[in-house]
């Protein structure tokens, strides 16, 4: 079976970063850049192994995507992310002006929606592409690290 | 003649990491951190030089703050930063719960006061310290660049 390279398809990829960052005790967010349907950035948060609370996937693979390119501007990318992304994640990607930003579980507390971070007007927005998957990713890992303390 | 160690001090610190960016062709900001009335971070805009539109002074600065001290969290320290952070570092500030953030220049377009960056509650605002210099050389620097093109 051919799989189409759809949403779905890297967000798949994203979570697969996710699980990497639950493995290592990180808060489980991944992150995926595409150009034409081609990746050419992988990340996971890793605040805690960095101790570096900028750390995010998002900002990491901003920086790959971009050292890939060689170019500053992102501008024919799509971002894809397990969670919604912060203030700065999302103020990081205006810089960036990338093409499309996909997320997959909301953060109705400090996520980029409800604190209103503006985008680059020429970013389009995808939500919710496997956010039950991405969201359970994260609530294991929130009782788990409970269960512990 | 003992200098005392106020903000206008320590945004002079910032302003000379500012003129290294300057002499680089980098969009002159500069940052400083200081925890008890130490440096423990300097650093400048190196967009260019790095490819990296998240290379902002701030974003440097709160990496090597954190790395220096061996915790994730800022909050005995200040930033002094010689434009007004913008959302990306504005936000990132909120995640480091830094206690103080002082600014020089404003930044009326694309600033965090503006676009209403969410800081965290514990981070207390002082803004305008030498902000006639800070502006100055960011003016200088479009000015010539203008020309040269």
């Amino acid at each position: 079976m051919i799989q189409a390279f759809d949403d779905a398809y890297f967000m798949n990829k994203a979570l697969q970063e996710a699980q990497l960052a639950f493995d290592q005790g990180e808060v489980p967010v991944g992150a995926i850049i595409t150009f034409k349907d081609q990746i050419i950035a992988r990340a996971h948060n890793l605040t805690e192994t960095l101790n570096d609370v900028t750390a995010h996937a998002e900002m990491q693979a901003f920086t790959a995507a971009a050292d890939f390119l060689g170019g500053k501007y992102l501008k024919d990318c799509t971002l894809y992310v397990t969670l919604e992304p912060c203030q700065m994640c999302a103020g990081a990607s205006y810089w960036t002006q990338i093409g499309k930003l996909v997320y997959g579980a909301s953060e109705p507390e400090r996520g980029f929606v409800k604190l209103q971070t503006k985008l680059h007007p020429k970013t389009k927005v995808v939500k919710g592409i496997l956010a039950e998957e991405c969201a359970t990713l994260l609530k294991r890992f929130f009782i788990e690290k409970r269960n512990l303390n």
